[in-house]
């Protein structure tokens, strides 16, 4: 090889070099090539045409990085939320393996029904019943004593009906859409009904989505030292809902930007959509509509669990992209990661 | 120009764009050279000590760039805070601004004192006088109406004594300390005793630091469609006291990491350092001692606002950095920005 030559193979090597690291630092937008759960129908197009919008510098529609703010409803969003919601399951769980230490429940509700996998007589013990069993299971030790508690039930509990581990229940098509955003230079939030501190334990394994970016219902805390040792000890008294008009509150209090995207599949995530969408310049609201009884589940506006009618009678005017599981997804559940 | 000097040319031109992108991508550690405003004393060097122990990869000290939490209180440690916090002086100028509507505040406390700029008559209505002058001026507007209110004012107020613009008043070494710590991977997060939505205005252009990583004390809020836009309204009732021991409940509820680095100035940041550097691996604490009469302000045990009492008897045993603003600052005050 003579001179010239090794100088040119030099070069190439720079070249490339070069060109990895601008595509590292500038691949930008996200290709969309990674939805592959999604058909090529009018939902994926709409996101597609969204994020190509909001991210083509001179574009009109173009929005600064720091202002990329998507949120996202977990339950039902996310992953499953029937035949209930996965941390109901958990509170469950938790209140028999706490019965020993507790005879009295056995003949008090709700504690007999969660006991007895009663979920009828659960029901009707209301709001009131299950704020008392996430009393009993989710408070009374530090954050870091029940962060540890979750992620071993995550291990080992399994969904009812479908046999499989809850953490293999997160949609495939909502995870690359997440993948897709975060690789658009979107900050990604997850903004649910759910605990704050159980989700956090799981969302950046199942979501890439890092704790400071999950935003939840909350129980009060108090920072103690034990022994020496400093603690966050959880309170049994309720701090934040974050649930319909909750969101664009807990959204507000956490991010302080308002988002330009959100994520949903019922009522509960009405006025999040709401506030995202009315805001100036280019939006997306969209709303995933549980249609599909042969791979997941089929319910909307009769549903105790996710209900969905105001916001579908809304969405056409509004512009919100429902999402027809049955017909826009290729794929429902993700491979555990 | 031969073939040959035209390739070498072109092949000097990729190499020199790979140097830089590499320079761009890895650049991590910060250099500790933008230091400027310290003094090359123990402060400084402990600094330096910690963040090339915790970036250095191989490092027994070594900490992933997701755990490179930093915590900053604001009154007294990025700013000043006397003769009295800085939102203290916008709550009072409101006072006077809404006066003309509220003709009963002549003859009642503490608005009375407000409008007469007693400040003693104001110290002396207590804790209770101090939440009324808050809610009667921080409440009953949305929040972006408040925004706007926030930042006229910034335009135009002066410090008492100073005679600068609040705004003006930012410490050069802690930003450059901010800087450093993000250049080195960290997210630098502002925990304050003050407000947050007061802060959140004014944080980003200040010091860099985006809303979302401002933390502080809160009032509730509510959402609510006024004529067809939705805003978050602002009521008057105390929501979170980001003050002491709600320190670390604050951060945990915000980031849900504990921090590995602290930086405060007062005894109100107790619990903040001692929740931060008592957990396992490599940690910083630091305390700015206010002992500078000259450039800035003189205080500590015996001072209302920013008293520093306990955390300077037990810095020493507990490792924490005390930073003496007279020995180790070169600089006190950033140009503006």
């Amino acid at each position: 090889m003579g001179t010239r030559s090794r100088a040119n193979s030099a070069c190439r090597r720079w070249r490339s070099a070069a060109a990895l690291l601008a595509f590292a630092l500038f691949a930008i937008p996200g290709s969309a090539q990674s939805l592959d759960s999604w058909n090529d129908g009018p939902a994926r197009q709409a996101i597609v045409r969204f994020v190509t919008d909001v991210t083509t510098p001179g574009s009109p529609s173009y929005v600064a990085p720091e202002d990329r703010v998507a949120v996202f409803d977990n339950d039902g969003a996310l992953w499953s939320e029937q035949p209930m919601y996965f941390q109901l399951a958990f509170a469950i769980d938790r209140v028999r393996a706490l019965a020993p230490a507790h005879p009295e429940w056995k003949d008090t509700q709700p504690f007999k029904a969660a006991l007895e996998g009663d979920v009828k007589a659960l029901a009707a013990s209301g709001e009131r019943g299950l704020l008392e069993l996430v009393m009993a299971t989710h408070a009374g030790m530090t954050s870091d004593e029940f962060a540890l508690v979750v992620r071993e039930w995550a291990k080992t509990a399994r969904h009812p009906t479908l046999r499989r581990p809850y953490t293999e229940l997160t949609y495939a098509p909502m995870r690359e859409l997440l993948d897709y955003l975060r690789a658009s230079g979107f900050r990604t939030y997850i903004v649910s009904g759910g605990g704050v501190e159980f989700l956090r334990v799981l969302a950046e394994e199942l979501y890439g989505v890092p704790p400071e970016q999950v935003i939840g219902s909350s129980i009060r805390t108090r920072y103690e030292v034990r022994d020496g040792r400093p603690v966050i000890v959880r309170l049994p008294e309720i701090e934040f809902i974050d649930d319909k008009a909750g969101k664009p509150v807990g959204i507000h209090k956490f991010v302080g930007r308002r988002p330009i995207a959100a994520f949903g599949n019922s009522d509960g995530d009405f006025e999040m959509l709401e506030w995202t969408t009315s805001g100036p310049g280019r939006r997306l609201g969209l709303i995933v509509h549980h249609d599909d009884e042969a791979r997941e589940f089929a319910y909307d506006r009769a549903s105790a669990i996710g209900r969905l009618d105001r916001a579908l009678d809304e969405a056409g005017r509004r512009g919100w992209v429902v999402v027809s599981m049955r017909n826009d997804w290729r794929n429902v559940y993700a491979p555990a990661r």
